[in-house]
């Protein structure tokens, strides 16, 4: 089903931006009731799962499922019910408009009376040697979902924020020795945190230190990993190559990455859509326990784009479901043909 | 691992009440987390989704999944990373002590320092005959979940509220004929909700109706049903067996309940835990998009228990991921330690 999309006719009901358990959960539950939903795959098709191996927590797989596994799962499960899928790139999103428009890498304009934005976030990468062949093999981005690996294991946590001492006091339930590497000599962490983390005596800490190559290979995982220590305090270059540098190779059998997350959300930059201050997607606070609306009506979002705090795969597909419905009921609703447009932008979709 | 839990020993790091997909979720996360949870399965172990057949939109399952099945594995699952479970029923929630003490149905004393609720939502039955035998085989309380297998059929819809007509918009979809069938010559529903029901060429009403009985079987499904009519208003009486009625059965191939739902908290009426007007467990609307957090500190909840709106097996595996995650927050950041307990409570916890 990787065509090019139609632009010729009809307004799509829903267009969805992404195709990690967010955007599949919302393709499957949109296709399934008949809303033919167009999936744009991005720049990462699958997302985030693509970079984990072993899934333990998802509910339903008392072995474990393979993140590519899950995402190949839902894909096919989302095109048996009717969803398309197309590689395109969104380049401009005009949601003044109504129907939203959307300008794709190909010079062609798609309309939609409704938005999924289920685009993820990216959790960084330190840029380390061998970080590329191992992410998923004993490299990780998640300690709730890779802790429970490492029993027994000695393993690296590398960042100095909130999370990075969450991510080692909750693998320090499982690793026989945490080691906390960070490129300065203070933490930006909260107090309690740096507290909790100190205090715990399997947890270590190397400060003015950086991560340089991580050694192992897919089918052994990770045999060990290379640190640079700066006894001058951490170095203005990323990593500092001659001088006053100590470099350690060390033996662990896990390393873990925490220093943060970039919401997917470039693209809606200079829309009505609002961000919050990490740049992910704002959803409207209201009554309800939880909404996937955004500040823009018709425009929904689920999965780790708006969603900082949580960001598991089974999280993912609950919020890709809820925005589903949300869009169902907003579609039901009749409020595409109530909306207030105003004259210029009648004017220029009607070109 | 159904065994009577142990309440000699040590005070439970988290109790789970339900073992419906949320609370199967929460297990698998706190027992992955080495919490350790105990879980009471209730007196419908696997709640909702045991009464139904096959389930097409949980993601990662392209052929589907059986509910019994989705069940099944995940209680698998859980028990693997080491949940216990117990059919031990709570008959009282102490949750002013700290830790939380519940008395079991066997008088024996259990101690906890959180909890999550996911004790479910029931779907009202109308209490016609055959309903016991054809529920999840032609006989559904979901009509997101179930409608799409009626395509082209002629299916009835009970009930008179918003959401039943919703669950007859949403089936006109796929339906070739949706009637609604109500007791009353008048709905409860909202306006627009009528509205727009009533102009759906595909969706008509039978009033002043009940459904006496459903027809068919396991094996073939659902091959009609006897309603009875009361042409001088809907009786006071359930079902009028005789006088001024006009019996018919009309050939169709579904039936959806839409009465309303009613959710599992009876036991925590006394408790300082805060139920909304419909008695579903009230959540904090804080600052974060979603938490599962109660009025009190340490009780969590997850699932339709919480949620009237989505109700997807999806959406409450998601809840239940979450819970498990707050509650491990809760619980390493020291909170139950430093709760203020009132002196009678603390005389009581030492007995």
């Amino acid at each position: 089903m990787n065509r090019p999309p139609d632009t010729t006719t009809a307004v799509r009901n829903v267009v969805i931006i992404g195709t990690g358990v967010a955007g599949l959960s919302a393709a499957v539950y949109t296709a399934r009731a008949d809303l033919e939903p167009l999936v744009f795959e991005g720049p990462e098709p699958g997302g985030q799962l693509t970079l984990t191996t072993e899934i333990e927590n998802y509910l339903g797989f008392p072995e474990g499922i393979g993140g590519m596994e899950l995402i190949q799962n839902g894909k096919e499960q989302a095109t048996a019910f009717g969803a398309e899928f197309t590689r395109g790139t969104v380049e401009d999103a005009m949601l003044e408009k109504r129907p939203f428009e959307f300008e794709l890498s190909d010079g062609s304009i798609l309309r939609t009376h409704s938005l999924i934005v289920a685009s993820g976030a990216s959790a960084r990468w330190v840029g380390a040697e061998g970080e590329d062949e191992l992410m998923g093999y004993g490299l990780s981005t998640c300690a709730t979902c890779d802790g429970a690996f490492h029993r027994g294991d000695d393993v690296l946590v590398i960042g100095g924020g909130d999370s990075a001492m969450e991510e080692a006091l909750f693998l320090a339930k499982f690793a026989d020795n945490v080691t906390v590497v960070h490129r300065r000599d203070e933490l930006r962490a909260s107090e309690i945190m740096v507290d909790r983390a100190r205090d715990h005596e399997d947890i270590e800490f190397r400060w003015n230190t950086e991560l340089e190559a991580i050694h192992g290979s897919q089918e052994d995982g990770i045999a060990g990993a290379t640190l640079v220590s700066h006894s001058n305090g951490y170095p203005k270059e990323k990593v500092a190559t001659g001088g006053d540098v100590d470099r350690e190779t060390v033996n662990v059998g896990g390393v873990f990455y925490a220093i943060g997350h970039t919401p997917n959300t470039t693209f809606l930059r200079d829309t009505p859509v609002e961000l919050d201050d990490n740049g992910y997607v704002w959803t409207a606070n209201t009554d309800a326990w939880a909404t996937t609306a955004t500040a823009v009506d018709g425009v929904f979002a689920a999965g780790d784009v708006m969603d900082p705090h949580y960001q598991q795969a089974v999280t993912a597909a609950g919020m890709g479901s809820m925005a589903a419905l949300d869009v169902e009921d907003w579609l039901e609703s009749g409020a595409p043909a109530s909306v207030e447009v105003p004259d210029s932008s009648v004017a220029k979709a009607n070109d």
